[in-house]
């Protein structure tokens, strides 16, 4: 309470305020990079990068940072506040990490990443692994150097070392021990739908849709389901994604493409589910604190995956939306129960994104498998189009034409993030279950929902979740959101109480 | 030659593009803030800049960079070469001026700027100075501080120290010297072409043509006269502008309404003309460095004036442009000499940036005042909407009918630019001077553009004007590519030799 220790607090906050406006500037470049930068500029960006992530990196890492987190830590206005503690804990962390990290390699890090980018995309252009392949192998070293400094002499997995950086907490051992069983109750699910003798009609996946009116009818459900527009834009991008770049600023991408239309709704949806965990964490007050920040890529998945799937996918959402996407799509002649069961088709795809809600998570499991193995140097990188395509052989039954639609679909390891997929299926875990806990404290969702109001939903979710920032740990806030620590058995529940009426197929 | 005076240059250069990384990362922001960024983040992007500026005057003053300075100054390789001298005069002023100015002013000015500019658009959409004329005080204010610690003990009209920002060695009393004879010439030609009696017909300028269709031929036409597009963009934005964000980086805006269709196809020349000086800068090799940057506004402004006015209102372009810009645009109808007399009507506008050749310089005359008086004090900012009112009536005999269309319209005073508009007119006298020039080393000019060839034109100004950066100051740089000393005439001789036939008017 004296003034000495008030300061302390302060001080950190306006470090932590730099830092973070520091790192909104470099997504703002993150994001223009994806979206408007012409090709000569590349190089360049890459330097820039690099510099901002040396810059933030000695803040983030000044021992006097260290003594006012220790200083403002005995602070009685921290002792006596629960979301103050939390926020201090979440610094020193932060800080701890940091410190762990020489400046060499972030900076290399960085460099490497913006490198890697550029070589992605004209690897996947030409569908030449080969281009990219010695970019992968520099990010690879450089993330086994990273791993080794994060885990120091304490051993541990180098692949734990990165997954932590995405989702704090999780363990390779604990993912899975979460995938096992979701893999041994999937695949069976996906194969009795297969052989079902009634299955949905695919033919509206192959209508044609101009993307011009795809962009509007995108906007307007972006709109309709609260992203607020003054606080964002919506692009086009060849990878869609969302970038909290600032308060006030949380920009989305989508992708469409003339047919299905569904998959540009669908990731827009998605990517509007992450901004409404972004507009809706406390930036304005806390920004560069963790107070302000998301809690895990899991947790940040899971929004994007409730909003695209449990509402897009569902029944209800069409009952709203049917009328508004005929006319703005220029449909015609479709009724509720086509578009519903067309909506929820399983069948195995080649890529990722365009996947069904089942299917994805094999994608996931395999890169999980893949990207641990060359990180461990189990897997060299010359052998990963090989152990994908046969990957996908024996998961999916499809056979990979080129690396583009094999290998090289995914932009993430051309940025150096590696231990990041995993937390795509976590995300569907947490999607599954918040879809529960929030069915049971809003028993009327579905007829609101049906209404287009989505305000009730998105009330829930500012209120359980998004106004935490990183108070809780992801998996506690999941068990003090849901009642039940994470497991696979409510996606199941869920894709089999769906799934098998879609299919026409009895009990369950 | 001695490893360690090597090293001096060598450091010099890395902390001056290390600096140039950081400006880049600024500018890119800056475009973004004019082009895409959503309206809720203005009060944050403000932070981010003046943090960012903040960072860059830290390691601008750093007084190790003034001892590495002095030290490669003192290299033998410096002496004996011309350019690198150049160079360290250039970084030397940079550094001495950065000096000079206190962190806290820096960081108050980038703040200040980002908020006029918010509040002036708003000012401006509501057409109502008072949102913007708190801002314009401060601004004014911080300017005036700015000014005293630039001048220092030495005195100096306040004036003058923030016009060498843009035009470096320019002072007030020079440019009076330039401009009393102008406005002496220029008025007694307008009230001539006034009176003619034959005035070219102004019916293309109301002709309507669909937005789409100009942004298409605009860019056309950009690409044709050497824009590179693959190190660039065009965009539109409501004042349009140029920014070099980086190496391999420089973009355009401009801004289309369906009629007049001449006025954003010439501000899209315009800009072009900005970004060929920008693409032809040695950055790749110097960035950072003023061998890599923009002598001063008046000579860059020069580049955009020679393109839009000196070519884009010229009977050989249009010789070329009207078959493609007739398809293109959808014309019909129209022959060279009608296109060629309307692109050169002469007609008292109440805009600055669709007015003539003619007329546009008594709008910079009149900013030019205006902004000194408020500067010194002479002119509260209360009375500026009647002095501007007054001005316009008595230079142009127009009446505004509001401050979006009076001293609202400009961008410049929002974002705390004082002293940059006389560089306007400045760009108009060289780029007559410099197109006397160019004509008389090409002798074949007129016929290369009439077959769209634009080649030999933009080679002769890469070779003469753009490689060099600030090699020399701007009037020494004009005096050697024209061979005269800079002054009004040739733009009058320019102006009278093409308008007068132009309005059928005999003599000369």
């Amino acid at each position: 309470m004296s003034g000495k220790r008030t300061s302390a607090l302060q001080a950190v906050a306006v470090r932590l305020r730099e830092i973070g406006t520091l790192r909104s500037v470099q997504a703002t470049l993150s994001w223009d990079q994806e979206t408007m930068m012409p090709p000569a500029a590349a190089e360049f960006r890459g330097e820039e990068m690099a510099l901002l992530s040396t810059l933030i990196h000695s803040k983030a890492t000044d021992p006097s940072l260290g003594d006012l987190v220790a200083a403002a830590g005995e602070q009685a206005e921290v002792r006596e506040d629960e979301s103050l503690q939390a926020d201090l804990r979440e610094i020193r962390r932060d800080y701890d990490n940091a410190c762990k990290l020489p400046t060499e390699l972030v900076s290399e890090l960085a460099l490497a990443g913006t490198r890697g980018l550029t070589a992605w995309k004209q690897a996947r252009e030409e569908s030449r692994f080969e281009i990219f392949q010695p970019h992968l192998d520099s990010l690879l070293e450089l993330n086994r150097r990273k791993a080794a400094c994060l885990n120091g002499d304490g051993g541990g997995e180098p692949y734990d070392a990165l997954l932590d950086e995405f989702e704090p907490g999780m363990k390779s051992a604990r993912v899975e021990a979460l995938f096992a069983p979701l893999r041994r109750e999937l695949v069976p699910l996906i194969e009795e739908l297969a052989a079902a003798p009634d299955p949905p009609d695919a033919a509206m996946h192959t209508t044609p849709v101009p993307v011009d009116r795809q962009a509007r009818y995108s906007r307007e459900v972006a709109e309709a389901i609260g992203y607020d527009f003054s606080a964002g834009r919506l692009d086009v991008s060849t990878h869609p994604f969302t970038e909290g770049l600032a308060p006030g600023d949380t920009r989305i991408t989508s992708r469409f493409q003339e047919a299905p239309f569904a998959d540009g709704l669908g990731s827009t949806m998605h990517e509007a589910g992450h901004a409404l965990y972004e507009q809706g964490l406390p930036k304005e007050r806390f920004h560069g604190r963790p107070l302000s920040e998301a809690v895990s890529l899991g947790i940040h998945e899971s929004q994007s995956r409730l909003w695209e799937n449990q509402v897009g996918r569902s029944r209800s959402f069409w009952t709203w939306a049917l009328p508004g996407a005929s006319r703005t799509l220029g449909l015609k002649g479709l009724n509720l129960e086509q578009v519903y069961r067309a909506m929820n088709i399983v069948a195995p795809n080649l890529i990722r994104v365009e996947s069904d809600e089942a299917t994805y998570n094999l994608h996931i499991m395999l890169r999980f498998d893949l990207e641990r193995a060359m990180l461990h140097g189990e897997l060299a990188t010359a052998d990963l189009p090989g152990a994908w395509n046969e990957r996908i052989r024996s998961d999916l039954g499809l056979t990979v034409p080129d690396d583009a639609r094999g290998c090289l679909q995914d932009i993430h390891w051309s940025m150096g993030a590696i231990g990041y997929f995993p937390t795509y299926t976590l995300g569907n875990l947490y999607s599954a279950q918040i879809w529960e806990a929030v069915r049971r404290d809003l028993p009327d969702l579905d007829n609101r929902i049906g209404s287009g109001e989505f305000q009730p939903l998105l009330d829930w979710l500012r209120e359980k979740i998004h106004r935490h920032g990183r108070r809780w740990p992801a998996e506690e806030l999941g068990e003090r959101v849901t009642g039940e620590r994470l497991s696979h058995e409510p996606l199941m529940r869920y894709l089999r109480d769906k799934l098998r009426p879609v299919y026409r197929l009895s009990g369950s």
